[in-house]
């Protein structure tokens, strides 16, 4: 069961008032390779690096079973970079720095064997480019759409394009009630069932995330950290893990169910937590199945509740 | 096993971006003595009122099992009013109006068999108030504290020393952070346990609560609303239904157990929603074990998963 993925392979800089990351490798597909690994043998990237970027990282994500003829790499070119800076809450951020570089004027070129991947993961990029690389993939089971309330703003039109011929998609809450013009999440919810996806996860950082299906609902709450010391790659180290666990249960049943949805939801959201606990992608490349089984465990402790008992 | 509540009983003006409630019911201590009314038969009301309150809904609480000789009733006075106005989201508000009233000068009174209560409910008041009603009751076996922001900004002193005397402090995720100095709420929750409250309760609203007791924590999300008409009172119906069913458990088993605890946040976050639903305290009047019930079953079921099936 190979996983396609979409998204930046890129440096990220960042700031929190508790530290610096210093230049540190980043970009959604990293996130989303690193935890998409956990689950399947073999996974495609379809990305742009430049000439700067480090061949440690790639080796390692090679050594995970990525396969990187997708991966373009331009000579004499500089990667993809962000700088950012976090507010005190460890929540908002000021971009202080957006170095497109190698991402201006790439084609993606999804390789050969790709072009048969069975679960595709569009990281949030222009519209443009997530339709061009969707329509290099011949039949896929299932795809998830990530974007962000940029291409609502200056793309809308190529945005719902994309979004009629995905399976799922992620946005967060403020992003679910632009794009519906709906405030309450189950009626944004339903209005974007509408134009496609049959799945919705609406991402709330901190406070956990709701999934949407049909008229099917459920809430994965995000666990309770004693200290971020940098959320970014949250988001995208959740989709990885959601579309990876997705991918092993096809795998194992031929089947995607809303039992394994709702699990792949979990275990996103606890991946997602190993993200946030140190810079980059460092503590998700630490990561081992050990410590994300163990801490699940801890994490469903968190809801469990044994049933009421009303007075006489 | 009697609760005794104090709080404001009174009128609120509301405006939405989706109508109006006119001059309507509310108070602290309206909210959580009808929630309460759900789990024990007798209860106690501390509060005060002006000539001006409407005699139908005092008869209400007394049906419900509300002992009122501790809701002082000023001759010629006007009750509390407080006006708000809520923004597009329906979560954040600005105050228009608090017309304090009959509250200026207010000694509270706790009635002869309030004084045996056994457990408490402090609603959001001047600590100075909070701490006059405990000291009438002689031997609470669990007291609850309500507060906010305000009293930490003018009161600090005195709201330090009611909660060094409480068994549980509700605050919201902000408030919590406050009173700490801590951003994340684990370790603010650490620091109001060194406070004194062995159990924090964080409310945050639409995205759930949290409860921490010791190194213990449960999360209770919050039913996911098609339409909110009015958040007014639902954190004082979540405290109500919250220390209810306390008393109710402690009334069958003698004891308050985390169980308890935990089941307890999920029937007071259910009892809220319904507050949410209609303006005033009309959602609650009309609620019954029946709708409280059934819709909890289907709350629990949505953070309901089955166990993570790793691939081999």
């Amino acid at each position: 069961m190979a996983v396609l993925t979409l998204g930046t392979v890129a440096f990220d800089t960042i700031e929190t008032p508790f530290g610096n990351s210093g230049k540190v490798v980043g970009g959604a597909a990293s996130y989303i390779a690193l935890a998409v690994s956990h689950f399947v043998r073999k996974q495609h990237l379809v990305s742009v690096i430049g000439e700067d970027f480090p061949q440690a990282f790639l080796s390692e994500l090679s050594g995970r079973g990525a396969c990187l003829n997708g991966l373009t790499r331009v000579e004499g070119g500089e990667s993809f970079h962000w700088s950012g800076k976090y507010h005190e809450d460890m929540v908002g951020r000021d971009t202080l720095a957006t170095d497109l570089n190698v991402l201006i004027g790439w084609e993606p070129r999804v390789c050969k064997s790709g072009n048969n991947a069975d679960f595709v993961m569009l990281g949030n990029l222009d519209p443009t480019v997530q339709l061009a690389v969707l329509d290099q993939v011949a039949a896929p089971k299932l795809v998830v759409l990530d974007t962000m309330n940029f291409w609502m703003d200056v793309a809308l039109d190529n945005l719902k394009n994309i979004i009629a011929r995905v399976d799922v998609l992620t946005v967060n809450d403020e992003e679910a009630r632009q794009l519906t013009g709906e405030h309450f999440l189950p009626k944004a919810a339903r209005a974007i069932h509408a134009m496609g996806p049959k799945t919705v996860v609406i991402k709330k950082g901190e406070h956990g995330a709701l999934m949407f299906q049909d008229e099917k609902v459920f809430f994965a709450p995000a666990f309770p950290l004693e200290k971020v010391v940098d959320p970014t790659g949250a988001g995208d180290t959740f989709a990885g893990g959601f579309i990876g666990y997705l991918a092993s249960r096809h795998e194992a049943t031929g089947e995607v169910s809303w039992e394994d949805m709702k699990q792949a939801v979990t275990v996103g959201s606890v991946m997602a937590s190993f993200t946030c606990e140190a810079f980059g992608t460092s503590g998700l490349q630490a990561l081992t199945a050990e410590d994300t089984l163990r801490r699940w465990e801890e994490y469903t402790q968190l809801t469990a509740c044994g049933p009421l008992v009303w007075p006489a």
